[in-house]
């Protein structure tokens, strides 16, 4: 039953949570106590733990880079959706994502065996207070509040995804009520689907090591599709130009960049599920620099290729860069070499170059450039994985890839639209360019800089 | 002796500090050498390090919430401000605070038995370099060096809570002189009656898991009366208006509460004090996810009372309630569950949208919205405890957040009129408006930027 | 041979390295495994994980300290140098650096008999997924994983000195250049005397903890150089006069200085190598107490001394003594007591602020103030190793810091005049007066700011 919370494990993890572990084996007999199981329990939640403050510090990374690269009209919206997806995330993850991603068997429809489709209802329910290793709900793993804190943080970025791109135009509830049903159930369905032991892991051996496509690229189609619905904003592509709309505080955005390979780690390195072996914290350890190596490639790729093409470097595709060569190492972070690693982020940033101008040709206004990097870098990393991991199938990647595509996009584009339908998604003309901080919220981020 | 700093144990470390752990119990006689006590230390230590460190980061969180809800001309004297307390936080609790806060049984007023009222006086010592399991301080407990950092984080934060409350006409070395006796005497005498084993704890059952009282609400009466003494800012409170003065630069608020909500988790985890069995490191566990959606809860509380009471989101508020949520949930972080949690946090975020035009009513010019989110969102955390601990008693807490209010409120208001009477603590008129900044330190935080 | 990379280790750590561990032993036969090495192994590396990102975490600190220290009008280069930086030394470290700095014994040059001098060439190769402990590269020390992704952070950090002294007038290109060869080359070689087990640390008895001389005087050493090369901004130094051009956003300052207070703990810390025993926790629980104390001494003593020289204080100086505190106890963050450590980085904040207007005399201009925080500080901390160590030899210790010194400032200013001859390193004065990001990258970081 636990063993769908140890989908993502290694071989040497499966072995250790069913042997006794080299690490700490008794030779006597102890009366009812496995040692190695409680010393692997204890570092299992504390990588969690670790891992997942990081990757809530992401959360913050994706305010201060959108908050950086929006005008200064609408830079005090930016961070009330921020801190408000955040925080919807954290509790419709527990009133329903959490169970309906880890179904520990119990699938609404399908079987562990047949498939599993949908997951179980009900919230999520943490191990009592001073539990016993005999009441531990996942003895060889890790404690249940460790692990619904690490997983509610992933369910989190997909949300924190969509607000950039779809930023200076939507209306705040729409955009939370949207963020509502992403985090309750889009996300936690497909995530059931590969990482709850679903479908896509046991039907078709789909691999996404920390979530190329489970979690970037379903940010990045729920926001294309709210980008088409949406429209790009008033004077974005006026007259067959792109006119560019400059981000307001790049100073802002290089720290969001620098939050969010922070928080990278955590994403990565936590992802491993474990670290009370040798192994473990070796692989752990082979995660943390291929993650450090991949974005250093993705930003360098994309500085040099700008210095090329437009004979200037340009900031904003670095710090783009540097977040698509993270997530193009998403799906595989552990067995490239360092070599692989950085190659493979290098085309991340090469795709991001490329893809911020075909967006804007197909007049498909994402405002910070959050398809380019969490959708076709995802998809890019997905694909990636079978270059270095033997276990990978061409075929399984690429269904996948189209299933969970689907099914996000699809679902997004019918949420935007009957979203839209009811009570509109955008603001209207004069909001939009007097700027969403004042028309909506009635204040300003920077109420006392005279803006130019 | 050592057990004065297990006092927030729960009653599964308590076993595990006086039982041999059944994680690495040894079946076999090992010469002088408890194995599973040096593991217990290892883990302990490195738990205070890391939750250390998060708090530690909070200083930063407060000195970015306060620069960005200030006006831009007195940024750089609040940065002066937040920086110079962190370090005299630092230097008088290592000469004063720590001995005063965890006496070890060796009270200058009272006993143990009897009720300690005083603690010790001396600087802090740490053990010696390479020591030894037989020489450990604590060996039970973790390393006195981790104890140390992990402690002074908890003073500085009480010292952090006062500046923001008295920013924009508070002198600098007034505010200065009144952190070195805060840090130095007042926090760690307060501390001391609960979690140095006084009279709070021993005589009264209080029970208080990381200081919802013993921290912020210590912060909070020492800026209210700092407030009621120096006075509201010039044009606050004219004509019988309340005139908001918006804070210069919300995306740096923004980031200051992330920064928090981030620390918080090293704030409430840190103190079960432990993570070397498998109990503990699931309460820690329990207690990141509750501390999480208990800010989570009151950041959504706040954020749709705005939007119900004012017709439109207020972004500060969102902030404060975050945080409000997170005070909240700090007296008790570990026994309420998730659903618990959120609603704790909720009725934080309440308070402070309620709170904040009271204390304008009552013309107190708080300019972050200290004492609301950390005073009486603190008193409600501390009331909550009997909601979900049945350990706690409503008169127990009630009678321990007045003992802790009384004495606090009274110090520190003496010691505001002292140091009126003999330099005065508030800035000139003209120095005011023209900011402190350029009056109190020659220099302004945003140059150039002209301000409209 | 792989004692090599334990060369920092007190003699406790060289202890439980060698011996079985008390903390683990097993008093029994396990056939082929000693459980005590596994332990150590797991949190050892876990250190280095934790450890590192906090360093890494470093380079978001001089990002935003160094962009709140320039002008608005090189702000955008500014993070574009940082990110860039910190990307190749990623890269470089990988292809050429992790070798060079520990050859293992495999000196290209020496021997660890006779003097290592140069160390092996080849990129770094982590070990391989699912490593087992008989095949860990380094069984009784950490994975090679989280070794390499922690010594990275150092070389990083490195590069990242040099660029805040040499802004707002050196060309991304050359400078780009520059942190090539000082991250492939000119800081590993360096390193490798001490830390790689060479020359200077088998035959000179030098002792530098986690790198005053190595790191901080390396970075200073370079930045000088490149200073003297480059000359002063434009107006600096203009009849006679030093001309302040105030930093453009202090609030981004501080948090840079925030930020590397926190990634400290992490750079000393980590330093242990070791945290698997009670005496090695405990150990590196005094260093992140002392690191956070001296840091603390460094901001007071700068606040009093400019209240004193300047009857102001300086928000800039006293961000910059907190760094230099930092520096000054980097080389001897363990022996010292509290107290001596508070006074060691007194002493650096000290030097900070006598010598950042020495240099200005010397018309050396330096941004930031990078000389006189990781040159000035880091030659004194490197020689305070001298009062609370007995192992320091003061002959040891200044040999040491004149053969790095000699060393990397006169290959620093071979190269820095071999870029200016073949492409020159300096922006034109159009360019410069009008800022590098408008002339270099075509982008402002600010766009909508009017500038006063």
């Amino acid at each position: 039953m636990s063993l769908m919370k140890l989908i993502k494990l290694t071989p040497a993890v499966l072995m250790a949570a069913t042997l006794p572990s080299l690490a700490l084996a008794q030779d006597g007999p102890v009366a009812g106590v496995n040692a190695s199981t409680d010393s692997v329990f204890i570092l299992n939640s504390f990588l969690f733990l670790v891992a997942g403050f990081l990757v809530m510090w992401m959360a913050a990374g994706f305010a201060m880079l959108e908050g950086g690269l929006v005008r200064s009209k609408n830079v005090a919206m930016q961070m009330t959706k921020n801190i408000a997806l955040f925080s919807l995330a954290a509790i419709f993850y527990y009133l329903i994502g959490y169970n309906l991603m880890y179904p520990l068997g119990n699938w609404s429809v399908g079987t562990d065996e047949t498939g599993g489709y949908l997951g179980a209802f009900g919230p999520a329910i943490l191990e009592a207070v001073g539990v016993t290793s005999d009441a531990a709900d996942d003895y060889g793993y890790a404690s249940t509040g460790s692990d619904f804190f690490f997983q509610l943080m992933f369910c989190a970025t997909t949300a924190s995804i969509v607000s950039g791109a779809l930023a200076e135009r939507i209306k705040l509830w729409p955009f939370l009520i949207f963020v509502v049903l992403l985090t309750a159930f889009i996300y936690p369905i497909q995530a059931s689907w590969k990482w709850g032991g679903g479908f896509l892991d046991s039907q078709y051996g789909f691999l996404d090591f920390a979530g190329s496509t489970v979690v970037h690229s379903v940010g990045g189609w729920a926001a294309l599709a709210g980008a088409i619905i949406l429209g790009p904003r008033i004077g974005k592509y006026k007259d067959g130009q792109v006119h560019p709309m400059p981000g307001s505080n790049l100073a802002l955005a290089t720290l969001g960049t620098f939050i969010l390979w922070l928080g990278w780690f955590g994403f990565n390195g936590g992802s491993q599920l474990a670290m009370g072996t040798v192994g473990d914290v070796a692989d752990v350890s082979r995660i943390f620099a291929n993650t450090n190596t991949a974005a250093a490639g993705g930003a360098i790729a994309a500085m040099i290729l700008t210095q090329i093409m437009y004979k200037k470097v340009d900031l904003t595709m670095v710090l783009n860069g540097a977040l698509a060569g993270l997530v193009s190492i998403t799906a595989e972070p552990l067995t490239p070499t360092l070599g692989a690693a950085t190659l493979i982020g290098a085309v991340g940033g090469v795709i991001v170059v490329f893809a911020v101008p075909f967006l804007d040709k197909m007049k498909i206004d994402d405002v910070v450039g959050a398809i380019p990097v969490h959708l076709f870098a995802g998809i890019w990393g997905t694909i990636a994985v079978v270059l270095t991991n033997g276990d990978a199938t061409i075929g399984g990647q690429l269904i996948s890839i189209i299933i969970v595509g689907v099914f996000v996009f699809v679902v997004s584009l019918v949420v935007w639209i009957v979203l839209k339908g009811i009570m509109g998604i955008r603001v209207g003309e004069e909001e939009e360019i007097n700027g969403l901080d004042m028309s909506e919220l009635g204040m300003e981020a920077y109420p006392e800089f005279s803006k130019g």
